[in-house]
Order: C-alpha cells, then structure tokens, then sequence
C-alpha cells in the first residue's frame, strides 16, 4: 500500500475574513487587499503580526517553508504560532478556551521556535487544512521574518493522476444552470473528502481522529467504487479487521494501525454487523471471489453477537437485550431498537447475497424470513415505524428498516415520508445518519425527496464554503458540535461524501446526469481552486 | 573546532518546590516524597498532570526521551509543554504574562506534539538547564503517558576528559572548615559556567543569547587560561573578529557565527579597545608569537576610535566627544568618562606589552604617558574618582581607573576603597562590574576586601542555589532583571566566571591553596551532583 506524496500544493492567496450576515460562520475569506501573494517573499514579519495564507482547496500533507531574517540581525530565536484551519473558525476564533470533553490536543495549532535563518522549516506531523495562519509570537526589535516557499507536500492514496469519470450534470429541467453548478460542486467536494481521507486505511477524517471504522469503510468503499476505484485499499482495510477480531470474534468498531495493528476496545454493535455488507459490496463491485472466500468465515462470525439482540420469540431486535454501544447517529436519546433490526437484517441479506457469490452454504435464512416478518409486526405503527416502549419515531430508525426491504415497498416509502414529514421525529445529527435517510428514500423510489435533501443539506455545506464535507453539519448552528466546542469538529469527514455514489449511479438520469469522457484528480483540484480562489484580484 | 557530545546525562530525582523564608528565590527544591525517579517509566500522567525532573547540575544539550502511552489505546495525540529551568523560578513561575523588553522567544519552553507512541522524541534546538518541568496539556479519556529513558546530550568544546587542577582550600586561619567548602563551591561552579559556555565561541550565555561579546570574552579566556585551558577556541574567537573588522577598521560588540560568519551591529566602544588586552593575554598565556603578529595590525586598528575620545589638549578621555554606545556595567546612569580613560588606557598599556613580545614598534609611547598624567588630573578629586560635570562617584570608574594603573598605588587603594565605602558610590549591578571591582582591589593589594566580595557576592549566589553564575544578581532582589522579567534572565553566564581566575592566581596563598593534583570535569560534574542533590533519600 503505497503513500503517495501526490505533488506540492502552495498557497493561492493571502486572505483576510471579513464579518457578513450571510456567510454561514459569519465570515467570508476575501484575498487581502493590503498583502499581495507574490510579495511574499519580501514582507516583513514582526512581533504579533498574524496572516493566513489560502491554499485554495482542503488538503492533507506536511507544511514546509522558508523562514528568512530581515533586518540589522536575528539576535533571537523567533517563536511562531501555525493554525492550520479546515474552517474559517479554525483561523479566526483562535485556539484558547475551547471546552471538548474529547482531547485538546487534536486541536490544530503548533508552536515552534527557530533559532537560526535562513531555514527550511519543515514539519513532521501532518496535517488536514485549506487555511494556514500565521501567528509572529515575537521576533526582536532587530528583525523580522519573512516566509517564502510555502510548500505542502500532499498525502494521499491517490494520486493526481488516477481518473475518475467526468459527469455533465444539469438536464433536469427548470433552472437547470444553477442545479448544474451546485450539483457538481456537491460531486467534487464528495470525491475531495473521500481522496483526502484515504491514507494508509480509509480514514474517518484526516484531521480528527485518523482512524478507520468499519461504519465509516463502509460509506467510504461504495464511493470508492463509483468514483476512484482503489480495490486494493478497500481489501487491505477488511483483512486489517479481520485480523483483530475479538475474543468472541465479533470486530471492534475501529482500529488502530500504528504502532502494531491492534482493535480498538471500541465496539459498536450495529458496525460489527455492517462488516458483512462490506465483505459483499467489495466482493460484487471488484469480483475478488478469492478474498470473500478467505473473509466469509469472519463475515459469519461478526453476525453472531448482534443476532444475541434478536428476541427468540418475536424475533425482534430488542436493544435492552444486551449492554453493548448502539450507535445509528449522534442525535441524542435515538432510541434504536427498529433501526438496528432493520441494520442486522440488511446485513443478513448482504451476506446471503455474498453465499451466493461465493457458491457456500448459508445459515441464517430462516432467519431472514423470521425477522422479515417481525419487521412490520414489532415496528410498523399506523402506518410509522416506532421503537422502544415509547414508540419513538427516527429517520434512523425509519431509514433502516426501510434500507432492510422487510417492508413492502409502497407501505415502507409511505412509511418514511410520513416520518419525514412528522414533526415529532428525531431528525439525524450527522452526514453520516442523513446519508442513511437518502438511501433508503432511493430505495423506497422517492428520487426527488432524496435529491432534495442533497441539494439542502450537502448544498448546504457548499453554500457554506466546504471544499470538503464535514463530520456534523446542523443547518441552524455554525457552532454546532458532538464534542462541546466547534474548533474540535473535523471538517473533513468520509462519512459524509456519499452525494457523488447517489448522483453518480441511482440518481444519475434524474439530474440529466452524461458521462463525458475522464478528468484526473489533478484536474479536479485546479478546477476547484479557480472556483474557490475567484476572489483573488489583488 | 570540535563539538563534543560530552556524554549521556540522566535526571538524578523528581523535585517539589516548597516555599521557604530563607530560600533566596523563595522557593526551595526537594526530592519528592510522592514520586521516586526510578519508577518513572511506570508512572502514568495524564490531562494537566505536571511534575519536575532535577537533573542535579546545569547543562546545555538536547534532550530526548521515550514516550509511552498507558490505558486502552493513544486514540488522540498528546500535547506537552516542556519548561528548560536554569533557576527555580523558571518551573515554579509559569510562563504566563511575562513582561520583558527583549524577545519572549528567548523564553525555555516547548510545546510539542506526539501522534503515536512508543516514540523516542529527540528535540532539535539545544537547551540550557537544570530542571526540565514537564506540563502533561492534554492526553485523553483513554490514555496516559509515560517517560522513559529522559537524557541530556551535553554539548560543550569541553570534554568531560579534559582535566584542570584540583585545589584544597581552607588554611587560611579561623573557621576554616566553612570557607574551604564555600570557596571549592565558587571556584566548581566558576569553572562549570565557563564549560556550559564554551560552545564553538565563547557564548555570553548558553541560554542567552548564546552569542560572542568581546567584554566577555576577555574575562572567559583569561579564566580558561588559569583553568580549562583551551587555547585553540581563543585563537579561534580573536580571528572570527578580526574577520569581521567594520569599515572603519574598528571591532563589533558581538558576531554571529551562524548563518555566516558576521559582524554585530552593535558597537560598544570599551569593548572595541578591549580587543588589545585579549590579544596580548593569548599571546602571554600561549606564547602563539605568529597569531600574535597576524592580529597586530586589528590591534593597533580597535584603539583607534576609542582614541578618538581623548581630548588633544588635556589627554582626559571626554565621553561627550561621540555618540558610541559606552558601556562598563547595567546600573543605569554611570558617568563612563573615568572608567573608560582607564579601561582605554589599560588597553593601550596591554598593546604596548604585545608589541614587546612580538618585537614590533608601538605608536602609542606618547600617549600612554599623556593619560597617565591626565588620569589625575582629570579625575581624582579630593582623594575619590570622580567623572563628568557632577563629579560621580563609581565603582565601575574607580575599578578600571586603578587598573590602568595611571595613579600610584597607595592613591589608587586610598581612592578605590573610600570609594567602596561612599555611601552615594554607584554600585555595579552585574558580575562583569564586579569582576573589575575585585580585580582593582587586587591591583591596589587588597586581597582581603577582595576576597570578602568573592564570598558575599558570588558566595551569595552558591547560598541561592546557583550551579552555574548568573548574568545579574542583585542579593537584595531576587527578580531583579536587566530586562523586565527574571524569567529573561540568564542564568548561567559567563562575565560571572571570574572567581576561579582569582582564587587560583592572586588569592591562591591568601586563602590557602594548594594544588593537590589532576581532577576530570567528570569528576567535578560528578562531586557536585551528589552535592546538590543530598536530599534525594526519597
């Protein structure tokens, strides 16, 4: 599995944020009028001055540059502050008091001191940014700094050069320019944030935490195969889980790949039966009928402790059933019950497909009939699917039961667009619950309702400035955070860049959407940086 | 010139301080009854856990350690701050709100980021220091970290081979047993400042700012002569300024070595003539007749400007006739013009000394008589020196004008002492005054009230803890700061080193010394560790 450094990216302008009503954070990067780019080089730096330098695009990689002495002498060290900001809030909110109950130590500053310059100043970490912000802590009165070739040296999986198709959207009708550009935009941000979270493991975000979970794979792989087509990672992270399985032999929700590949003591019950589905999709898309051999073992293995949920006599799910970690979203009090059967019965399904792929036996098919059948009998209530004892309505849980099929069609899509359409329902959190929603709407045959929550939601993260989409996104609250502060939030996050496998496979005919031929991801990124840096007329 | 890498040092204990009256700093150092050193590798820290390591000796090197994760997993990085302590004050203070003239870069902390463990974590920049205070900033809900394998690469142009004479102290008369163990501790730590500071030049400072001043220099070599010896880094400092001769063919205060060899804009116009009395004490103690020669023609040029200060008619030195920098001390407010006639004409003197040893004609014959004669006339007031319009009194004046030797001695010890006992006398505020203060008292044969100011002044240093001599103190004021803030202060400087030089020349008889044979810096290093750190029974 190779890294690829995938080519030096620079910053495209010198930029300053400025207060706007409309901007979703209430700040909108403009190319600063005072600071041209190319002077760079001669600019002085002193004591508390601060600039951010826009990269023009998110990336991952290591920052590197040249840190030079102006004046009589450096007669001291020069202490530096970098923030390296995937948002605006990043660079503008600064890094002091932030309240997480999650590490400080993700957040995204360094400090160093430099003794002698010139030098070449090169971090070692790596980083997930678009802004850079330069804070002088102090020079001396006999110098300043000056900063020249600025050079992030790019990490990814994926190379500049692999392809991906080039999509003409926007024959849909009414208004078609304006869907055109949005919907493309949605499409490249969606292939940005997959290309940056794909390292040595499809990452769930490369600025925060840098780790693989098998929800999180799953999302990541299905784009992979409508978009970049990278098998080979996709085979290297399911085998990575098969080797750590547990005691019992179910997986852990994560792992670790450094220092030695070790499971996580994460475990999540719904993301150890979702290994089955993607032991299946992988095998379907790539044709790898060898590895699903190899990996059908594991697949069975991690259906067993989430059937222990599954009532014996109702063959219900029944999450009281067991004291494991449930997890559909991040929306508080989901209760997720409907939701998880109808997980663990996708999964089944998933697996009873890859049997037959794989030409083995099958043990759970009378299960797949029992739990089909109790779908409705313990969770469709007037014409809603509820769970637990206060018959709580979700698009969770609405959303998976519907993605599960247990449901006939027409009353699974009346089912969850009255859930849509309730005002009592617990809405999702995150890109990665709002994905399950569109999914299941495809599904159910709603391709506008889905297309619709594309436009406003993903849409929404454009409207806002993403270059890639974010780990949470509440439409109502730019401050909105799972972890207590925004500046600990991930900005790039796999979980939600599902837009691009919806507009490019079910979804492609209903935006009028043409494969027109190929475009390298060097491509994609210089396009966007013209789109994002417009601007820059300074 | 070879930087030796002089070994591996280890922290001896982990220290608390705890306050106390009659602790100069307020503070004082004790091992930890909580914590022994030897169980650190098994001691887990976590978010704002915080604890110091003593590394029972000053030194300069760069430190690395191993840094382990304890608990489930490292899911997060881990964020530390590392405070490089030369005195108490530096760990027990916080870094917080300093308020100082100069750079806060100067400042010994480093906040670093680790993203995996186990990591050896090697810092770059070297480091000047005892303690090493280590502030856990953040780890997570599921990780501690643990250190093991703390060292200290010691870097100095001193080997720890290199060997100096070994001195007993202590027949001088009463209370014999105290001053034997006072006067080995000034002359250990004499010679220890002077070690940290031999780098690849002469360092003011090895923590600050770690830069070659010529005032300096002249009391660091002389004390390397009567001690470590090293003749090669003298030869090797006196050609570095030669090579960077201004226009006017006069001295820098300072150089940089790094990037390239270069000249200071500071001049300071003592220091420019102090160039000569450097160059004839090399040639003297080395006997190196030919670098002599080489570097008679700067000689000759560094008199020059300062000569330039001398009036034609009365041959007094007028510091109204320039604009240069003049300084003999940091007490604010001394009148230079009888100190600076003395230290001209000392400097003067000593070139006509170089200029007998190399056999080379002497310009300045003439002159010498002249501001012999105009020493008196000029400056001696009703038996005191006195300088400019209002007739000040001063130490720093007194001291170089009885070094020149211009006044008969009985005059000069008349002068000096009743200048010592003026109650407005202007008072040195550093140990480079002092120096010059004690080495006057000498002159005029008063080995007694030299030898009181060795064990009040630099002896109240020991008292306070010092394990190397300061840049400033001030027995009366334990912040006191030539800069603002105590925390810019450095603390081992070597224009304070001078004790070793005294004790081993002029007062080796008075205090009752002998030489008793060969002892290693390692030894010295090793004798003083187990000094400073007795308490550590923990």
């Amino acid at each position: 599995m190779l890294l690829l450094l995938h080519g030096a990216a620079k910053p495209q302008r010198i930029v300053t944020f400025e207060s706007s009503d409309t901007a979703f954070f209430g700040v909108r990067a403009v190319a600063s009028t005072k600071y041209n780019l190319c002077d760079l080089p001669n600019l002085a730096w002193g004591k508390e001055d601060d600039f951010v330098l826009d990269f023009g695009i998110h990336m991952v990689g290591t920052l590197s540059f040249t840190l030079s002495s102006v004046g009589e002498h450096m007669d001291s060290p020069c202490r530096l502050r970098l923030i390296f900001g995937e948002s605006p809030l990043d660079v503008t909110m600064g890094m002091e008091g932030v309240k997480t109950w999650i590490s400080t130590a993700w957040l995204p500053d360094e400090i160093i001191n430099i003794d002698i310059c010139p030098e070449r100043v090169e971090l070692q970490r790596r980083h997930a940014f678009r802004y850079l912000r330069i804070q002088v802590i102090d020079t001396s009165s006999k110098f300043k700094v000056a900063f020249s070739d600025v050079v992030c040296e790019c990490i990814s999986a994926i190379s500049q050069e692999v392809e991906v198709d080039a999509i003409s959207f926007g024959d849909a009708g009414n208004d078609s320019n304006k869907d055109d550009e949005l919907l493309r935009a949605i499409d490249r941000v969606s292939i940005m944030t997959l290309r940056d979270c794909m390292q040595t493991v499809f990452e769930d975000g490369p600025r925060r935490d840098r780790r693989m979970w098998l929800g999180d794979l799953r999302l990541q792989a299905l784009v992979n195969y409508a978009t970049l087509k990278d098998f080979g990672l996709v085979k290297r992270c399911l085998f990575m889980f098969a080797a750590v399985a547990r005691d019992d032999e179910s997986l852990p929700a994560c792992l670790f790949e450094k220092p030695t590949l070790s499971a996580s003591s994460d475990y999540l019950l719904e993301y150890d039966a979702l290994f089955a589905a993607i032991v299946y999709d992988y095998v379907a898309a790539s044709g790898d009928i060898d590895s699903g051999r190899v990996l059908w073992s594991t697949v069975l293995s991690c259906l067993r402790r989430p059937l222990e949920y599954v009532d014996p006599s109702t063959k219900a799910f029944d999450k009281t059933r067991g004291e494991d970690w449930q997890f559909l979203d991040w929306a508080p009090g989901v209760d997720t019950s409907a939701g998880s059967h109808g997980l663990v019965l996708y999964c089944l399904k998933a697996a009873q497909k890859l049997a037959r792929l794989l030409r083995v036996g099958f043990p759970h098919e009378h299960m797949i009939t029992s739990m089909n059948i109790a779908a409705a009998e313990a969770f469709l209530h007037d014409g809603l699917i509820v769970s637990g004892p206060k018959k709580q309505v979700s698009y969770a849980c609405a959303s998976w039961l519907v993605l599960s099929e247990a449901l006939p069609r027409s009353t699974a899509r009346a089912a969850l667009l009255k859930t849509l359409s309730h005002e009592e329902a617990v809405k999702p959190l995150t890109p990665y619950a709002w994905h399950h929603v569109c999914d299941a709407l495809l599904v159910a045959g709603c391709q506008d309702e889905c297309l619709d929550i594309v436009r406003s939601y993903w849409g929404g993260m454009i409207r806002a400035g993403a270059d890639t989409f974010w780990e949470a996104y509440d439409p109502a609250d730019p401050l909105a955070s799972p972890y207590g502060d925004v500046r600990n939030n991930s900005f790039c996050h796999a979980w939600s860049c599902t837009p691009s496998l919806m507009l490019r496979t079910q979804l492609l005919d209903k935006v009028g959407g043409k494969v027109t031929g190929k475009m390298t991801m060097g491509q994609l990124d210089d396009q966007w940086v013209k789109q994002t840096t417009r601007t820059n007329s300074a």
